[in-house]
């Protein structure tokens, strides 16, 4: 039998949320496009994220870097020297992994380390066991060559975080704007990571999506800050439709700690992947001072804050909220799907699978659905569906029977399906139908607008 | 004196639109990032767009591919072979040009074609006169290497364009929604090419924001389709507040054709550079069968198309709207700018910046102003500013003159600035003054959010 999450991704393929990106050519395990319905959920992710970090706030302003910063940034940051995974190969099929994660699915599949390291651990490619090559150090930075030149002097990195695009823009933002300290700067955008065992389908791949937010505060302060954003990123996820029960803290232990990190937590999601049930959503790092200072360091531009009202110079810790965009889609699908048992016209029982996702999240707001194909009903059903996509992202289908189109909106998470029928003609009333609990209510053709308005607050 | 161009580049970079990518590093000509207003900007635009070409449409639906796609991708497009500029070099500086650039340039400001080719034309950085190279072919993509292994067999590029993302979808999209031709996919995502001269402040650079719309029609049905779009795409432009004096069509000559094109036609504003005034925006291209033939070809799937209803099958037709994120911003902006003198309190005049961008791309909405820092009148100000802040972007300025904050608010394009005086404390109104005629009007607390919706729609 499938596993649930077996079924969103099979739900994800077949309705056009998710598709193998290049499949035409064969497709890969390291990437995905996103398809009608996906992108659209994406973007819903994007802005409420947006609102909640941004412009909902009057501490917090946005900002766009680029993919390709100068490679200086990456020395200072340490991702040229630090950002390196251990890769082993095994001897029988050639197939490389990165150590760590071989050493972490097996002591979370059993519950303790291998006591004999790797030769414990068999190969997930072609089974054979214990028999890999010495750990070789591997950088995970996407190189590309800029200018003309054929040598190694164009050579320049895709960023595999947006956080750096950031902080060597600390001291423009700060001039731009009136913040200062307790202030962030948040970001949403694509990094680029030379994954070697990319998969669990989009969870790790090697172009994702990030919403970053660097939150630059008074050292001494730093802790407080640091609770209050697990605390909040916390609710964020939760206010979206995420059951507390599905989500957990991981604090990371001391000595594993990233080189810039004083202390990091994880927020994880019960994906249900085989082995390692749990996966991470979200990563809140106290990043101390590590990166101005270092970035200070390095260009030779002093990158401290002066506060005229105390009179001190300090340079600010940072707080970290770094979420994966294409981490969260998949906990929200998975979250959402259900199959429940519902009684038919007929007194019998079918299955229905639906998505309950967040009004806010839902790709299509609502479906207008003429009852029958007949002139009598089209005309008014199709200004319907013109006057509600002036407003939202709204679906029109006339194909099929109302059960069967019903159902295919469920699916999908479409809140409101309207249907217009023979009585439309006479009451110039619609029905509308919720997803969640099937119930329909009347409402005047000319009232549908603000109904759903009032019902789509914040979408 | 500075021309209105530079005038424009130089609010953009102090206000926080724009600012040069890794400034602190030593910055590059060729890459910007956007600060907090124009991350703003950039997003206004993109969601008009999107609503314009996607959702508000029944015949057009969105999606979001990968940058990084198989290689194959790029021999079937024609990329690896046919997307090669011929390159020269300044034998006596060594700096690098397009050839096509150098030849355009001298045409477009002398009003002819040079007599004796690069023999006329100086080098722009040395000023050394007719010392070049021979052309040398360059190809424009950007690579990069995947996986572990260290050789030539990681190769990949980075997409120079979103379309080919969308052609290998094209079964996959037919799939999993239900339309047919005509209809379109619509995408928004950054391309990256390997530009040797780029310049013009975020007219021309390495990596840039694209919105592209691949429209399938029915072959003998594309001259018409092609033309409509070519209308639909100047009246989107001119809708947002670009004027009409400002914007001219390109009609590409037919030896100069890229490989797969019919006709394209591109629409230019009049940025005003030097040399040629004019630059484009959006090149919109009746590309023929040719990107479906090549993909089936090359990938052995079969991309036509069957219709049910006349039982016929064809391979669809491609009109492409393809639009420069980025050159629509610098144009908005360019448009939007304006000088002039007003009068003052004392009987003089001054002069005022301001930004006239339409309201639905005005990056902040509305600016809550208490006229004094009293305690009298902050809380009722800030609270204003918190309510509004649910729905807008909204800037809260509590320091200096309120004349100082007007014309701060004016020059970043701010269409209402609600000022919060000690009558609020009797009356519970405040001041609305709008941007373009300074009138103002007194509107109460309460009312504010509905005053402010009603002339915000759309935004």
């Amino acid at each position: 039998m499938a596993t649930r999450l077996e079924e969103v991704i099979s739900l994800a393929k077949r309705r056009g949320f998710v598709f193998p990106c290049g499949e035409i050519y064969g497709g890969t395990r390291s990437a995905w496009d996103y398809g009608p319905l996906g992108v659209e959920l994406k973007e819903n992710i994007k802005r409420q994220w947006w609102r909640a970090m941004v412009t909902s706030r009057d501490d917090i302003v946005g900002l766009d870097s680029s993919v390709i910063l100068p490679p200086q940034v990456w020395e200072a940051s340490g991702h040229i020297n630090a950002f390196v995974d251990p890769l082993v190969e095994c001897l029988n099929c050639h197939r490389r992994f990165r150590e760590d994660h071989l050493l972490e699915e097996f002591e979370e599949r059993k519950g303790r380390a291998p006591e004999n390291g790797l030769a414990d651990i068999a190969c997930g490619n072609c089974g054979t066991r214990g028999q890999w090559t010495e750990p070789k150090m591997f950088n995970g930075l996407l190189r590309t060559y800029l200018g003309a030149a054929s040598d190694d002097s164009g050579l320049h990195y895709l960023r595999p975080e947006t956080a750096q695009g950031i902080f060597v823009n600390f001291a423009n933002v700060l001039s731009a704007s009136r913040q200062k300290p307790p202030f962030g700067i948040g970001q949403i955008g694509k990094s680029f990571r030379n994954e070697i065992t990319p998969g669990n389908f989009i969870f790790r791949t090697r172009e994702f999506e990030q919403m970053e937010m660097e939150f630059f505060v008074v050292p001494g302060t730093d802790e407080e800050w640091h609770q209050y954003w697990i605390d909040t990123r916390m609710a964020w996820y939760t206010g979206l439709g995420l059951s507390a029960d599905n989500l957990r803290l991981f604090e990371h232990p001391k000595e594993k700690l990233s080189h810039y990190s004083k202390r990091t937590v994880d927020i994880e999601y019960r994906f249900g992947f085989q082995g390692s049930e749990f996966g991470e959503l979200e990563g809140i790092a106290n990043r101390t001072d590590f990166d101005l200072k270092t970035h200070s360091e390095h260009s030779g531009k002093d990158l401290s804050y002066f506060d005229q009202a105390t009179g001190e110079r300090y340079t600010p810790y940072v707080i970290e909220p770094a979420a994966g965009l294409t981490r969260s889609l998949m906990a929200f699908l998975v979250e959402a799907y259900a199959e429940e048992d519902v009684a038919t016209a007929k007194g019998g029982t079918e299955k229905r699978m639906v998505l309950r996702l967040d009004h806010r999240l839902a790709p299509v707001k609502a479906a207008v659905l003429p009852l029958s194909k007949t002139d009598a009903l089209l005309p008014t059903a199709k200004n319907l569906a013109k006057e509600l996509r002036e407003v939202w992202t709204v679906d029109y289908d006339e194909t099929q029977s109302i059960g069967k189109r019903y159902r295919r909106q469920d699916e999908v998470g479409t809140p409101f399906c309207i249907t217009v029928d023979f009585e439309t003609i006479d009451d110039q009333a619609v029905t509308i139908r919720h997803r969640d609990t099937m119930k329909q209510e009347r409402v005047a053709l000319s009232q549908v607008k603000g109904y759903l308005a009032e019902r789509l607050i914040g979408a």
